[in-house]
């Protein structure tokens, strides 16, 4: 059993999404990240960093935090979702670190400056909104000949999906600039455990 | 004999120290950032997200980008400086993680902010540096029982000290707020491979 630190937020779901894709037990534990429950002593014992998702393999006494190292345990754990050969396997953890220092982070401070910063500072939306742009073309040149990130669906996958939902949903990956990231979206989204990842944390999901 | 392109630039710096660290032959290539040879096609074809540093392994073929990618390729490649137990292993790994989605992006925007962009924008410049001090903050207490980022001296230390190597530089990290940090930095910045791996690239160090 796993126990899931998370909230409804991008980089909660892609470990929502893995777990089930993974067909693990889990149990989530909601942390109120709008009240601040992430900087509860209890909760910085587990990450310092204050951040969702962290998980404790129960199994193993192991426990992980950052998204993608969560990932890259959760395939190591399983040997699934995670090319056999060596050279996908470095294919994966490249694009995996590509996630976590761009698409993550650029995306996340487009976020901030659309939406939550106290005034609308139009430099810092340009400066983000462009790198997004960047950032969403180079995926669309790399869905060109694949119909994963990797060779095959992978965690990979996961990582970016946690972030591109939320891009499509908001409207800012347009279908006539980024027809192959959209359907690259649609894919994943069709995939029933990634439905039911996107519904953790709700009580009812509780198990 | 391995190929790094790089820049003098943070994440160059991690792989130069690296490559010194682990005693691996390598050559040097240059990649003029400031003159955008990192779109040139030939560099496009090794990192579609045109950054540096990039490593080709002549041994294995393999091409690595994202600097945290490298560091666990090398670590892997050689079995030197990363924990043999499991439980070390994650946390280099979960470690590895943090520096590429928080301290790499979050302090090259309080850069952005505070020295490239064109107009001083003081929520910005607050936003990041305050972000910088969580993070400096982050590390001067997990140094209060450790000498090491991790339990010994690892590719983490590597990839957090091609950042914390400017962060000292200017100043943003105060002797009375952050003493450990300084006495880490010290403690890395005196190693021969460190000295000779913040040297590159520089024509003399080609070989
Ligand atoms: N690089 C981290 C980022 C985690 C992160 O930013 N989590 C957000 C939710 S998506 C969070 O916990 N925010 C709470 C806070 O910043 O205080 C990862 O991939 O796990
Ligand atoms: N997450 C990447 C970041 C690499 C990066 O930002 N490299 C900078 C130099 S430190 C670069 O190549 N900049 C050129 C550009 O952005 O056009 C890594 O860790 O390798």
């Amino acid at each position: 059993m796993i126990d899931l630190y998370t909230a409804s937020a991008p980089n909660g779901y892609k470990i929502s999404i893995a777990l089930e894709e993974f067909g693990l037990l889990y149990k989530v534990k909601r942390v109120n990240i709008s009240e601040g429950e992430q900087f509860k002593p209890e909760f910085l014992a587990l990450n310092p960093n204050a951040k969702i998702p962290v998980i404790v393999d129960n199994e193993t006494g192991q426990t992980v935090f950052e998204s993608c190292a969560i990932l890259l345990y959760l395939a190591e754990k399983t040997g699934k979702f995670m090319p056999k050969s060596v050279r996908g396997r470095w294919e994966v953890i490249q694009w995996l670190f590509f996630q976590a220092a761009s698409i993550g982070p650029m995306l996340g401070q487009l976020g901030h400056f659309m939406r939550y910063a106290p005034e609308q500072i139009p430099y810092a939306i340009e400066r983000y909104s462009k790198e997004a742009h960047r950032l969403f073309g180079i995926l669309e040149e790399r869905l060109e000949d694949r119909d994963f990130i990797c060779s095959e669906y992978s965690i990979v996958d996961m990582a970016h999906f946690g972030w591109l939902y939320f891009a499509v949903k908001m409207g800012a990956t347009d279908a006539e600039k980024y027809p192959r990231l959209i359907t690259w979206h649609d894919r994943i989204i069709s995939r029933p455990a990634v439905v039911t990842g996107l519904t953790v944390p709700e009580p009812s999901n509780f198990r």
